[in-house]
C-alpha cells in the first residue's frame, strides 16, 4: 500500500507494481489521481487501501501525518514505512519516524528508502547506488522491508533501531561535511603563503627598488604558493597518526578513545592528502607553463641582446644547471608517487585492495 | 538441469556445482560429451535429464529449440532458463526467451544468465560484473532462478515481465550506445573548426603573402581547433537543462514528456562534457608542447639576433605580457575545475554522492 | 556465541549486537572482560557461553585451540566459525579451518569473516570492500553464516568446500601478488636501457671528446629510457594473446590448458600495460619539462650570441621542424589513447562494459 499521490509515491507505486507486487493507492481523491499511476495499480480512498495492505508507505509530508491519525484503528498491527525527508538538517527534534512512530504506536514503523530518489524508483536501480538504508525497533517488520528492498533491486543496509532514523534523514541533506574542514584549511593556508610571496616577490622589490613586477601575480606568486600548501597538508595526512600513536603508548592501551580534536583529524586524513594532491598537480602545470609566458620570452631575449652586444659568452654555472636538473626530476618523481596515492584513494580500488596492501603503498 | 554440450553449458555445470548444487548433463551423445564435464555432474541422455531436474538451464542455440519439442511432455510444469544470445541486435521479430515460451507454454520460461560470460561463470563473480538480469512473467520461476543466481555469487536484478526480454538480449550486443551520438558530433565540430583555422592560419597568409606556414598543421592549428570543440560541446551540456525547464515552465506542469530530441540530448550530457575535458586536456598538453618544438627555436633565436645586430632592446609591452598570465592562469584554473567535474563522473564516485552534492558540484 | 576476548570478538560483538542478534560471550575470565564488551551482550565462562548459542565464533589464536577440547562435548552439532587469520603465507600444513575440524569432528565448520577488519566490522560496512568470503563442507551452515553475514551488512561469497580455506586464509597477508613480476620486469627493462643510453649519451662523448654531459643523467637519459620501456611493456601485452592463438590453432582445440608460464602472462596483461601507461606518462611530462630548465635556457642563448657576433641568421631546416611537429602531434594522440585504456581498467568502469565494447576499446 502507498499512502500521497505525490511524485515519490508515484515513482514507488511504478517500481513496486515493475517488481511483481500488487500495489494499492490510498488517496484523498482517488478519481482525480487515478491517472497519475499505472493501471495496474489500484488507486482508492485511504481507509480502504489501508485495508487491503499489509506493508504501507507513507509517502505524505510530515506535516500531514496528522491527518492520518482518523485511520489509526485500521493501521494498528500493520508495517509502516517512513519515506520522508526533511529540508533542513536536523530540522525538528525528533526524526519523522520517530514522531510517526509516536502516533501510531500499534504499528511497526520502518525509516527506510528516503535515500532514494523519485527518479533512481522509476528508472531501475541499475546505475548509482543502490543501497536502501533501513531502521526499525520491530526487526520481523525490518526483515520484511528489507525483502521488499531486494526484490526492487535495491540493495538494503541494516542501520540496527530507530535511535538511527535522524542520521538516515539527515544523509540526503548533507553537503560534503567531510571537506568542509580540509577545504577551508587550504584556503587559509593559501591565503597566508600568498600573502608571504606577494610581500618578498612583488611588494618589497617595488618598495626598494621601483621595480614593477606585478605581472607576476597571476603565476609565479601562485606557483610559489602552492607547493607550500601542498607540503604543509601532506604533513598534515602523517602527523595525526603519529599523535595518536604517541597517545597509545602514553596510556598505555588501545582501548581508550582519542580526544575529539583528534579523532575528526584522524578521519579527514584522505580529503586533506587528496587536497594536496591537487596543490600538487595544480603547481607542476603551473611550473609546466613558465616557459609559455609572454615575459619568459622577452627576458630570454634580452638576456642574449645585452651579451651579443658585449660579445660575451653565457657563463655555464654548472651549480644552477644541476641544482635545475635535480629539481625536476625530483619533482616528477614525487608527483608520480603522489598520483598512485591518489588513484589507490578511488573507492573501487580501495575497495580492491586489502589493508595489507593499502599500508604497504601508504 | 543443463541441456547442451557447448562452452556455456560446461563452465555452467562447473559453476553450479562449485555453488553445491546437483547437477544433471543432458545431451544427446553423453558417452562422448561426459569428459568436458565435471565430475561430480551427471552426464545423461536429454529426456533424462529433465526428468530428474526441476530447474532447466537451456544452453541451447535459439536454431535448435524446436529440437526439443519432443520433450515438451516431460518438461511441462518446470522451469525453463534461456540463457541464449543472439548475434545482431533485433535479429529475430521475437526475443528468444519470447520464443522458447511459444513453444513450451507448459513451461515457466526465464531469461537470464546471458550478460555473463562462460569466463566469468567459470572464473568466479569475484571481480567483474556480478549483475544477472532476469526477467518472466512468472513471479515465482523467476525468484527461484534469482535465488540461484545469488548462491551462485552473482546478483540478480528483477526486470519484470517477459516483454524486457528482447533488451536483456541486446544488452551484451550494444556498442557503446550511449556514445555514438556525442562522438560523431564532436569529430563534426572538429572537422568545421579545423578547416576555418586552417584556411585562417594556413591557406590565407600563403596566398596574401607567399608564406609557407604549412608546419603549423600539425600542432598549432590542431591546438586552436581544440579549445572551440571543447567549448561548443560543454554549452551543449548545459543547454538542454535549460530548454527543459523552459519547456516545463511554458506548459506549467512536471508531467509532460519532454519532445524525442531534448529527451535524447539531456540522456547524452554526461558523455558530451567528457567529451568536453578530453579536448580541453588535450589544449593543454598541446600548448605546453609549444615551446618544445624546433620551429619555436628558431623563432626566438632569429628575434634576438635581429635585436642584437639591431642593438635594439626589446619592448616590454605590458598589455601583451599580462593578457599571457591571465590567459594561462584562468586556462590552468578551468581545466582544474572541468578535472573534478570529470572525476565526479566516474561511477564509483558518482554513486557516493547524494542528489545535493551532485548539483553542488555541477 | 564469541569465544575469545581480543580487539576481534570484541568488534564482532558489537556489530552483532548493533544487527539485532543475542550474543553471548565466552572467556576463561569473564568479570575481568565484561567492560570491554557492550552491554546488551552477556559475558561468561567458556562452557556456559557455548550451551546458549547454535553458531559459535571462534575468535582465538589457532595456538589456543587445543585449549577448547574440553568443551567438545558441549560444542557437539554446533556451527563453529573460524575468523583466523595467519601471520605468514602458507604457514602451518592445513588451514586453520581444517585443524579446527580435525579437532571437533562433530561441529559444522565454517571459514569466513578472516577478510574483515575489526575496524570495518565496528565501523559498519557501509564503506569499504563489503565481501566475506565463506566456505565449509555443510553447507547447511554455510546458508546459515551467509544469512548471519547479509544481516550484518556484508555481501557473502560463497567459495565452496572447506579445502579453499587455506585460500581464504592468504588473502589478507597478499601483497600486490600481480604486480610484483611485472614490477620486475619494468626495473629490468629500465635499467638495461638507462644503462644503454647513458653510455651513448654520456659515457661516450666524455671519452671520445672529453665532454663534460654528466648534468644530462637525471632528466635527459631518464627521459629516453621511458619510452623503451613502456614500447616493449606494450608490446608484452598484445604478444602473449597472438602466441596463445598459434597455440589453440595449432593444437586445433580452444579446451587444452596453455603451458603454465604462458596462462602466467595472460593473466599479467593488465598491470602490464598499466605500467606501460605509467612510464608513457612520466615520459611526457619529463618531456614537458625540457624547456624548464637551466641548462637549455643557457644553450639557447649561447647560439643566439653565436649567431649574432657572426651576424648570421638560422637556416631554417625544413625537415627538422616537421619532425619535431610530428613527433609531438603523434605522441599526444598516442598517449591520449593510451589514457583512454588506462581508464577503462578501473574497476568501477570496466565493470559497466560488455566484452564487445571492452574488446572494441582494446
Amino acid at each position: 500500500g502507498v499512502l500521497g499521490s505525490g511524485d515519490f509515491a508515484r515513482s514507488l507505486a511504478i517500481r513496486l507494481v515493475c517488481s511483481g507486487f500488487k500495489v494499492v493507492v490510498g488517496s484523498r481523491n482517488p478519481k482525480r489521481k487515478a491517472s497519475l499511476f499505472p493501471a495496474a495499480a489500484e488507486v482508492t480512498f485511504q481507509a480502504e487501501a489501508v485495508k487491503k495492505a499489509d506493508v504501507i508507505f507513507v509517502a505524505v509530508f510530515r506535516e500531514h501525518y496528522s491527518t492520518l491519525c482518523d485511520l489509526a484503528d485500521v493501521l494498528a498491527g500493520k508495517i509502516l514505512v517512513d519515506v520522508s525527508n526533511n529540508t533542513e538538517i536536523n530540522h525538528h527534534k525528533e526524526s519523522n519516524a520517530e514522531y510517526l512512530a509516536s502516533l501510531f504506536p500499534a504499528c511497526a514503523v520502518v525509516k527506510g528508502f528516503n535515500v532514494v530518489s523519485a527518479w533512481t524508483l522509476q528508472s531501475g536501480a541499475r546505475d548509482g547506488n543502490k543501497q536502501v538504508l533501513i531502521c526499525s525497533n520491530n526487526q520481523e517488520a525490518k526483515r520484511t522491508v528489507a525483502e521488499i528492498a531486494q526484490v526492487m533491486g535495491f540493495t538494503p543496509v541494516d542501520m540496527g533501531c530507530m535511535s538511527s532514523a535522524c542520521e538516515i534523514e539527515n544523509i540526503p541533506l548533507r553537503l560534503l561535511p567531510a571537506w568542509k574542514i580540509p577545504i577551508f584549511l587550504a584556503l587559509g593556508l593559501f591565503v597566508c603563503f600568498f600573502t608571504y610571496n606577494l610581500i618578498r616577490q612583488v611588494i618589497h622589490p617595488y618598495i626598494r627598488e621601483q621595480k614593477n613586477k606585478l605581472y607576476k601575480i597571476p603565476i609565479e606568486v601562485v606557483n610559489t604558493t602552492l607547493p607550500c600548501v601542498s607540503y604543509v597538508m601532506l604533513s598534515l595526512v602523517y602527523l595525526p597518526g603519529v599523535l595518536a600513536a604517541c597517545s597509545q603508548l602514553y596510556y598505555g592501551t588501545k582501548y581508550r578513545r582519542f580526544p575529539d580534536w583528534l579523532d575528526q583529524w584522524l578521519q579527514h586524513r584522505k580529503q586533506i592528502g587528496l587536497l594536496s594532491f591537487f596543490c600538487a598537480a595544480l603547481h607542476a602545470v603551473y611550473s609546466l607553463c613558465l616557459p609559455m609566458r609572454r615575459s619568459h620570452r622577452y627576458l630570454l631575449i634580452d638576456t642574449a641582446v645585452k651579451q651579443a652586444v658585449e660579445k660575451k659568452m653565457t657563463i655555464w654555472v654548472e651549480e644552477e644547471v644541476w641544482r635545475m636538473e635535480i629539481y625536476i626530476s625530483v619533482g616528477i618523481i614525487a608527483l608520480g608517487l603522489l598520483s598512485l596515492l591518489a588513484i589507490t584513494s578511488l573507492p573501487s580500488i580501495a575497495n580492491s585492495l586489502n589493508w595489507r596492501e593499502f599500508s604497504f603503498i601508504q
